[in-house]
């Protein structure tokens, strides 16, 4: 899912996020309910008909938000109080708001709102925090009615294998039709989110959807599906292209580097996006230079394609139980 | 001619401006020399193929730019001393240069090299400056030798109407074909631009095109139309987008007024752009709060399209021979 946090993926119209496939876009309630706030968005119609997105989005609860960008927010089994990052006003979010503001924006599958645990957390955090995300997810599911979207729940439990299974059992006697697994991608090492990936997806169930949050890497999508994970979200192919990073078979490169000044072929010479179809790296490395805006665009558009075409051929092995033939972990990353 | 002074113009695609109707472009021959090269684009080349438009392009000759982003820059006979605005570093510029910059550039149309009258000038500077955009002209045309480009005269003469007279006839007499005029634009009064371009159009054939350089607003491309001048170029559409400010038949609005945070309208209701047909003054002005890159590209097209579609009213008004039925000078400024 391309990550579109304000009712836009960066740099991207939906025509744009049409013509490279992407089925799914992932908005971020914390932000929405901020600015321009989901009252507003209803009005309009809700966040499909704000953004003119005709096709599924999923937005995510507001707790990792909550919990990011408010250093001090301050945690009750009520809810959470947190102070605005834009202009410091005061607010509180407790499971039946974090329903009520994704209801008002009205996306296909929204989250339940969740404690995610710090890294590192010892054992007792851990647990605490876990007790009040499964807490929570029942008063969600609770003040949760609709017969157009969807409410995912979400399993937590840290770096702990045995408190995973338990925060995986006590999520799944809840009843959701899909679940998440939160809590990873927050600066433990990649092993490490590997290791609790491959212990707790199969620990969900196999006929609905699986979603890591926040992954990650083309080789992260690539391991975790072989996991057993069918959704994730990543801001990395859009961000990664705003400075520049851009993903390709041989590995990455950055447009900035010298050696792509006088380069007239394509970022990727087999990559059917815009991008590579009409611009050659010189041009795309000269705009990054001059600091103009349209490569902000441009770029974000290979990344996309290369991410969206990457899930697509995960699925194709998938389907035809062939192997995957594009190994990217020992690919140098020339950056 | 929507501005592209570093290949491209700001935040739009090839496509983009195809989309809206844009039969030339403008390229600046100053910016393009420093960053990335006339001879990279040579080697690429050539401007069209390096920024993909496949269309008409005019390139200025460096002048103004050498001028108006160098206030230290040194005027002799031959030719201009001067730092480069990006990094410090020592460039001369010479007419003869100038025309070997933009015969490597390759626009369809290139401009003779000048030296733009500062404003305000007497009589004995600007009669200084004449002589010397003179002299510098017929060195321009002995240097210049191609089957594919057209190279334009452009008269000075600053705010005195005599002086634009005789350098009319002195750039007449060289034969080029078609006709600037320039050093307008630079700080006047409107009324002073308009008696200028009112006394100088008329000296200029009629049978080769007229091109007012650095104008201006719809009023002033509609007033100066009928003084007979057939070409403009201005950042404003594109700058102005940028900044929120959009133009409508109605007049001008800013996009972040308050009163548009919940207005489910387009920008203009009988606007074609892609801008107007699937986008709200509410969501733009969101994304504009919002700080998203993506509003620069919604803006650009809708001002973009408006001037467009302005342009093309006139000339369907002086082809059919009809009033021109939109006054927009009496209109309402909301800013």
């Amino acid at each position: 899912m391309p990550v579109g946090t304000q009712a836009t993926v960066k740099a991207l119209t939906p025509e744009d996020l049409e013509s490279f496939g992407a089925q799914i876009i992932l908005g971020n309630t914390y932000h929405l309910y901020l600015r321009p706030g989901h009252e507003l968005i209803r009005s309009l119609g809700g966040l499909h008909k704000f953004m003119n997105w005709p096709h599924p989005i999923l937005t995510d609860s507001g707790g990792y938000q909550v919990f990011s960008l408010n250093k001090l927010a301050k945690v009750t089994e009520e809810g959470v109080k947190f102070q605005s990052h834009i202009d410091g006003s005061s607010h509180f979010i407790s499971p039946e708001r974090s329903i009520e503001i994704q209801q008002a924006l009205g996306a296909d599958i929204i989250m339940a709102f969740d404690e995610p645990t710090p890294y590192p957390s010892d054992l007792s955090q851990t647990e605490k925090s876990l007790n009040l995300t499964t807490l929570w997810a029942r008063r969600c599911k609770k003040s949760f009615h609709s017969d157009t979207q969807a409410l995912f729940g979400i399993v937590q439990g840290g770096m702990h294998p045995e408190l995973r299974r338990r925060s995986a059992e006590q999520i799944i006697e809840i009843d959701f039709p899909g679940y998440a697994i939160g809590g990873l991608s927050v600066g433990e090492e990649n092993n490490m989110m590997y290791d609790i990936t491959e212990h707790t997806a199969p620990l969900l169930p196999a006929n609905k959807p699986r979603y890591l949050m926040g992954v990650g890497t083309p080789e992260d999508l690539l391991k975790c599906s072989s996991m057993g994970v069918d959704m994730f979200d990543c801001v990395m192919p859009t961000r990664h292209a705003r400075n520049g990073s851009l993903f390709v078979q041989e590995g990455k490169i950055n447009i900035k580097n010298a050696q792509y000044k006088t380069d007239p072929g394509p970022i990727e010479p087999d990559c059917s996006c815009y991008t590579c179809l009409n611009f050659s790296r010189a041009y795309l490395r000269h705009l990054m230079m001059a600091g103009e805006i349209l490569v902000m665009r441009l770029l974000t558009l290979h990344n996309s394609t290369f991410y969206q075409q990457w899930m697509a051929s995960i699925r194709t092995a998938i389907e035809n139980d062939t192997p995957f033939n594009m190994d990217w972990s020992d690919k140098v990353v020339h950056e």
